[in-house]
């Protein structure tokens, strides 16, 4: 996976326009946003997942940038004042706070529409009707039934105590959806796949994208700023209902556990190329930032 | 043409979340930036130039309402207080002023990413490989390099004096870009289109949208608030760049008009069957909002 780490960062690069394509500013911010920074969960899923169905790493490159490109528009929307007002991001200012906000606006949109353009315009033997497949689910992943939806669900419940099934409501969209979205377009670049694979590998999305989302509240609750890369305790200091919170700190370990074993026994069918697979949702539930 | 009008208002409210879907007022907000308001001129493109290569209005309603979520998000986005912040749009007030600037980014976020689902989703018997030429063109247009490219130009320009290759340069991407758009998917639903037709509508619609915003500075110049829907003067409030300003008022007339010109030669191959696009030419440069 060292090697896709790689092929990604060039990737990522290739794909956005050069810095000093004008408007200079505008790209300039982009870059900001996207490279030098990050764990890259989301594009490692989708090399792996796509390794699990046998698909060699070419075909991976271009829906890998496309699912890192959402995601990092995501970001840099989530930090604007008017969101969760967030001065720090992957260890550095966030981009409204380098380049003022007006042009993290439209970096965020820009990295959106180059999600789709990269699905779209990739020369690898993608199928068309395969392209198609996987900007169906990051259109629905990314939107107000997915992503945006799950930010706007944890906005509005910003200062309420929500119950653990509205908290896994929130986050089965707001970050869920993209983590479960990484391993099927990852999945798809396989198109003789079978379902019952396909749903198997979904299942194990949806349970490691929760596991991720209760590991950040406990890091968020015990994590330090400088590992984090942003603030730490900044989801309770906005009054967030958190995993620790709502269920306690040694319950939120228990059902992160849970869940990884879950996704484990989800990729039971799957050889040692499934390997990076379990790898990841190993991490998940045990890293430090 | 009148029939098109029904069909994209059936459509726009077809694809949209209903109002009550979770989380309700994100996809209220939705709905309000995109229903009961806007000239429709993008998506009256994709009808007419539909017409124009002989495709049947059922296989347009998708692509003129990828369009127009596109565009309607851009207009929630600009309107926001650190970029135009404007208080009126479409004779209503702005998508942040009636949500809030949080779920006005988001209802814009998430009205990005309807356009492309839309496109990859209807089941319209368009072929996958149209599709993606068209989600290709869709992305480009909207993106660091077409339209949110555009604004950040305009954005840094304000309180500059432009020349007019600039002025001009500023509004191929911030307009013009997904007028041109709307032209080309309208008329990639004949896949077996001459690249001759599509080089000719492609040429009618730079100038189109060149005129439409040459059209626009005047209106900003001449219109009244209640008629335009928008604050008159609004443009030269911002210390914004407009024909009117850089070339004089009657030049800005005159250039319109020369654009006129060219669009109706551009269809000279064309016969009764692009009318409506000669007629959307008339009304962009005679419009009074």
């Amino acid at each position: 996976m060292a090697n896709c780490q790689e092929r990604l960062e060039k990737s990522l690069s290739h794909w956005l326009p050069a810095a000093g394509t004008h408007p200079a500013t505008l790209h300039e911010s982009m870059r900001y946003a996207v490279l030098d920074g990050g764990k890259r969960i989301r594009p490692t899923l989708v090399y792996a997942s796509g390794q699990a169905v046998g698909s060699a790493p070419e075909l991976l490159d271009g829906p890998a940038c496309a699912i890192e490109f959402m995601h990092a528009y995501s970001l840099v929307h989530d930090d604007l004042p008017a969101m969760d007002d967030d001065d720090l991001r992957r260890g550095k200012p966030s981009c409204h706070r380098a380049y003022g906000e007006a042009t993290a606006i439209l970096a965020g949109d820009a990295l959106q529409s180059l999600a789709f353009y990269v699905l779209a315009h990739d020369n690898t033997p993608i199928r068309d009707q395969t392209r198609r497949r996987m900007i169906e689910a990051l259109a629905l992943a990314a939107g107000s039934r997915g992503m945006a939806g799950g930010q706007m669900i944890d906005l509005t419940a910003a200062g309420q105590e929500l119950d653990i099934a509205e908290l896994e409501y929130m986050h089965i969209h707001k970050t869920g959806a993209l983590i479960r979205c990484s391993v099927v377009i990852g999945a798809l670049t396989n198109p003789d796949l079978e379902p019952d694979t396909l749903d198997s590998l979904d299942h194990y999305a949806k349970c490691i994208g929760l596991a991720f989302q209760i590991r950040d509240d406990i890091l968020d609750e015990e994590g330090e700023t400088g590992t984090l890369g942003k603030r730490s305790g900044s989801d309770r200091s906005l009054s967030k209902s958190t995993y620790p919170a709502v269920i306690g700190l040694d319950a939120a370990k228990q059902r992160a556990d849970e869940l990884h074993e879950e996704a484990m026994a989800s990729l039971s069918g799957l050889g040692a190329e499934a390997d990076p697979l379990r790898w990841i949702s190993h991490y998940i539930i045990e890293r430090d930032r």
